[in-house]
């Protein structure tokens, strides 16, 4: 990690646990990504921006997940969509454009609002519910996304929708935050990640610009393909892996300050601990290792899933054994390691989740062979 | 479990929740545990108790912990003070006389008050700092204690703590909790748990009575023995039991209810949820079979610690099982099953932890071999 | 376990090497067991048996699976023959009294042959393709059955067969193993137990008396309830409980004798020693309190089929640890270690296995909820 | 892997199963290994060799592995040599000229010959007790060294001695394994590897001439370091990864072709193989992928430890898994299956152990926090 990261991740963490607390959007920690340029590294270089590669992206992930997962998630949504229109423009120029001329003033978030109460996760198949009815100049949008991450700080959302034509297509309506017939709800109180605010949004007739649409297709072109998301997911987990360091370095304090009056020295100097930190660092520094490696390499889909499900584990075991290790205050409040422990959890919730995942890959290793 | 503690349980249950939220003393559960004689049912039959043995205690604290934990560990304080007099009677007569005719009007909670700041825990030895100063009518207590359970509602404390003479001599001192000199803390901010309130006590200068003294003896015998302490751990590996049938109930209820749109029927219905209920089912039932047949036949203390170790580990996979499978919905705090799966992280806390506990069965198992 | 079992565990374990390298009938470890008077140990009181209950019937099997586990399995199908008996019987009286009588003279070894290569194991369902055909004396019987234990030493094969009558029937046919007709294999060449020879049996066209013939009823009553299977295989389990016994005493050889030069002392001294014993005990003695708890008690199949789950992943992880912690010389075909290692690898295999078992718990869970 | 070492592997395979049961030196094997040039493939370029790095080392120990791994094993070590001298030259030149000059007319195979029974591993410290004493023409030699791979077919022996000067040096002498004096044992009778014959070497008044020593140093140097040895032992695992992959190809054989008649297709058509078929790749090619990538960018050494304890885990876990979903057929000594069990079994034997490994890794991670 470059000092540049060290930093960020470091001004991050300062209002974390203030965050953490009270589940507002975290602006404090976006604005520091953003005044860090990170909220648009992916942006194109044909656009004028650095078009970091996934490798980079997973390590800006990683670093901001150290600071704050629910910030480094918001982050993420962002620049996810920034790479993919890099790596396959689809949205209408002119709009892209205006986006990016905002982007540079003041923090612009991005994000998909997909997933819908009926529907399930659509990466587990189906349409959306959500309809964009014809209008004269554009379209007119109704219906009600779930787990929409960041809302209440989002500039556009990317409204997953199915048109009310005859011919039902399937498409991406591009909505301005600040539209009118927009409710965003504060149903979002989880264990974990409470800023990143992954709550409802009701869209109630909210008018959306013919020009303001991307990649209208065929109905049956509608499922996500779980391979395709492959990719992202994957950059997820580094984020969770910065929360996993976050969590070690609390253990590792701990040690090093911990002076049990029967021990008469800090509880870092006994062969227990010593290995305790040895199973941690083994799960964290593997899983980094792995993940990156497949994200460099460009692995093919299941490997990136699986790389994926090995992280998630491994991390999830290396944070609940600082925390089981430590016992209670390893579980008070004034300690910064649940509040790791409780973002971890999120880890695994993702799509495709992990029994997906394996199914994938077994499927496709028993076709190989 | 019979029918009146299934109702306990539903009652203290209705509760749980809300104490959970504020972190106050749960007294509408405690009032519950009282009204249905549960807090005394321990006591000798020669003071005119039920005597209720150590498997009849575990099912009490399995269906306490299943309603709440926090009242099921503060209720289990009480009826292990009540069973050690019943087993080795050591409290002056007419003292306990009094706290019996108290008993029988009102909630009255008793707790020892032993871990210390400087000490770490007393399970890992050393002599308390507290100390008893000789005065005319008995003892100035001055000292500060650590992780007394439910101190903002206890109605004595008995605090371990060493006497200023020549011979320095140990002893538990019953201190009324209305006694001048006490401040109860505030300092319980925990993960799980929350109403228990672990707090710390200060007493300054606090006057007990000559005869309000338990067994003082040698300062040379001060240490607490880690196998006297293993029937108590396993009685209270019973508490968090209980919180993972609680956690199942809810897992149950999720995958009855749960109907995703492009299944049609509830996940209770596939393959994948089934061999989750079997896998979890199988843990619990597993652990509480082992634990009450330890309990039972009064095993000896390295099978009894074992017993706690296993069944902490199967509950903590149990519950975490339930949790990672149900995704996104069992992390929300509007559902009971996060909050079992924060309570459940305190299940191995209690002294002896797992590596102490590991490290006598197998220093044990060595020798005899 | 009493002196008695601990002297013919012993015996028992004098020959066991030398049969694991031939694999051939293990004679003398029956012939042992056969003194003792264990094989018949569960015949029926108005037999004139001693009619051991399941739970006595448990530590016989885990003493002679401490000693030989080929030799345990062999005698496990008498024995639970002779109780089958004892529970519901159904075998013609002339007969059973023959096969008593030759009891009292020498071993007399009685095993069901049920499985077939097209069936799969019985325990999945289906009916089999082993035929019986009436003749003017009784019925003469064709078919191949599979994994026949202890069948080189039987003295009778009790065999699932269909009859070949209009309305078909299902039943057991006792079947003398000196009768004209039948081949033995020599088809058991496995990891462990290799002298359980569970081999394949051809019967052509062998006679069988037409008062030999057990519980003749209607095709439709023929397939194997898994539940009712679940106390004979919870049975099973603490003879492998036994080998892992074994097991453990050859890792505290080892940690006592073993000096390493940089060391000094015996590897039973050291930290890491004494936390792997811990581990090994725990797993093994929390398996065999919950495994004979559950057996004493009779508890509901599904908690026998759980137990069973448990206890064999407890003795397979406790003999892999044992292994894996002493590295190459526990890997040695010198040291007993890794003969109980392979022995070991056999305790999941019964039916009904552990997908089978969850799945069954599972079910059972959310019907109950 | 290239097409060309997916033929080698499938050549040695054939042999594979033979010298498992007879546990003779593997000559075919190793001469397939020979007429690929890859005994040599890691000689320096400017001794005329190709010079392949760690990762192509890896990737060949992983093909040679899946074919045999006792082949691979002793392979590795000559390889190991040539690469040693390759980074370092340490030996004298003559000598090493000659060793290749044989080595381009048949198999020549070289080996250290490190550990001494009263030593117990040199990885963990400790002199040598062979000792070499001065003599009119070099070097006597005499002692005896445990688990010398491959020692029934070796042409040197690079023993590891101390002198009996008055300032003892320790050093590495050259011995032609055609010296008169040497006795090779026959003590090598393991679960897995068998063909490997890493056996006791007694030197008795062994002749050295005066130039065949490398790097004769101070004895205070003799200490191996663990560090220094994370590359080579993390090569190791790769061949065990090899191993995996031979008994996941008989896993998806056993899928593909075992109908059970109740089911009436292969098992590969089952969600339940389907998903045990994903965990096994999952472990197998994480681990790969973790593996080659930190041998791919020379991770610092405990990384390269770290990965090591990761792919052993993995690897030991997917054939376990493999192992135990197949049941009786997959313990078969007629199934592949239980050979390459029984072969991964030694994955963690080789210094330094897991234990080690986490040591370091856990007191380099507190160090650096």
């Amino acid at each position: 990690m470059t000092v540049e990261l060290t930093r960020i991740t470091a001004d991050i963490a300062e209002h974390a646990a203030e965050y953490d607390r009270t589940g507002q959007f975290p602006q404090a920690g976006i604005d520091i990504v953003h005044q860090a340029g990170l909220l648009t590294a992916s942006v194109a270089g044909r656009y004028g921006g650095r078009e970091v590669g996934s490798l980079e992206s997973a390590h800006i992930l990683h670093a901001l997940g150290e600071g704050d997962p629910s910030v480094a998630l918001i982050a993420a949504m962002t620049l996810f969509t920034h790479a993919a229109q890099a790596r396959t423009p689809k949205w209408p120029e002119e709009l892209y454009a205006q986006v990016l001329d905002r982007s540079a003033l003041e923090p612009t978030l991005l994000n998909s609002a997909r997933v819908e109460p009926e529907l399930g996760s659509p990466a587990r198949g189906g349409l959306p519910a959500t309809t964009a009815r014809r209008t004269a100049t554009g379209w007119s949008l109704t219906g009600t996304k779930r787990f929409v991450t960041g809302a209440h700080g989002l500039s556009y959302f990317l409204v997953w929708a199915r048109t009310d034509e005859t011919d039902t297509r399937v498409g991406t309506f591009v909505v301005r935050a600040d539209s009118p017939g927009i409710t965003v709800g504060n149903n979002w109180n989880m264990l974990g990640l409470r800023a990143s605010g992954s709550v409802d949004v009701e869209f109630l007739d909210v008018d959306v610009p013919a020009d303001h649409v991307i990649d209208l297709t065929d109905a049956a072109a509608g499922g996500q393909d779980n391979r395709a998301a492959a990719q992202l997911n994957t950059a997820l987990a580094a984020l969770y892996l910065g929360v996993g360091r976050a969590a070690q370095k609390e253990f590792h304090r701990f040690a090093h300050t911990r002076v049990p009056a029967n021990l008469g020295k800090p509880l870092a100097t006994t062969d227990r601990f010593r290995d305790l930190a040895g199973e941690i660092e083994l799960q964290l520094s593997g899983a980094e290792d792995l993940l990156f490696s497949v994200i460099e390499s460009d692995a093919e889909p299941t490997r990136l899933l699986g790389a994926r499900v090995l992280a998630v584990r491994a991390l999830t075991d290396a944070v609940g054994l600082a925390v089981r290790s430590i016992g209670n205050p390893g579980l008070s409040q004034d300690n910064h390691l649940q509040r790791h422990f409780r973002n971890v959890q999120s880890a695994g919730v993702h799509a495709p989740q992990q029994d997906t995942s394996i199914a994938i890959i077994g499927a496709s290793a028993l076709k190989s062979s």
